[in-house]
């Protein structure tokens, strides 16, 4: 269980790493296939789902082709593995170059990454980020 | 399986029957409890994740405390079960009761629910919602 969510940790970072490089080939190698039985589906910050693995990576061309030296820090990562499926909620701290007298900007995201395990590698199957807007929903107490 | 989908999605149902009945016992008794070995998460739209039982039906009740007559449309219900855990995506459109001429305003988010079966029981784990606030995202091609 314990390798299980290292796995699917290493696959969760892998799609910030091919997003900062900005590498369709290694977002392509990280989604599920058309064969996999189970349909890709994504959300960017302020969209709709967007579905069937073809859209959604030409919706990550799209979005990388727009996202020059975008940075991301990734926190709050957790991981809930059950068999061939794992879910993964993190915190994506987005830094971008900034102008005038700012290195540079932030802003504040949030994501669940759904996996599913095909010939013993984890396939993302489900993006879902949304932009925060406020500290008013966070309300953590654990 | 196909009984496996229809028992989630009626969950997924639930989740907005409570919550249009502003029902905070039916929210308890959808989502997972301390004791299920899996940590409750949420996100209302526009937030953070909010960590824990406790803290997430916190945020239900003050959410519908704020949202007398709010009525939800779902559609584009689609589900993933593997064993014991499930994925429901799906966009809500939101009425709320209009001012001046309009009988009603409407909105529209999409929602991630996430799913673990606790003694033969579909539970809410997880509810990630977030605006939609173009077209742009959409891209649906299936």
């Amino acid at each position: 269980m314990s390798n299980d969510i290292d796995g699917v940790e290493v696959a969760n970072e892998e799609l910030y790493a091919a997003f900062e490089a900005g590498d369709l080939d290694r977002m392509t190698a990280l989604w599920v296939g058309g064969a996999d039985g189970v349909m890709a589906r994504c959300v960017h910050p302020g969209g709709g789902f967007i579905r069937g693995v073809d859209a959604v990576l030409r919706s990550w061309a799209l979005v990388m082709a727009n996202a020059d030296d975008l940075q991301f820090i990734v926190t709050d990562v957790e991981s809930v593995v059950q068999g061939q499926m794992a879910t993964v909620t993190c915190t994506e701290i987005i830094l971008r170059p900034g102008g005038g007298l700012d290195p540079f900007t932030s802003s504040q995201a949030v994501a669940t990454n759904g996996f599913i395990r095909v010939s013993d590698q984890w396939r993302m199957w489900l993006h879902h980020a949304s932009p925060v807007m406020s500290d008013s929903g966070r309300g953590d107490d654990e």
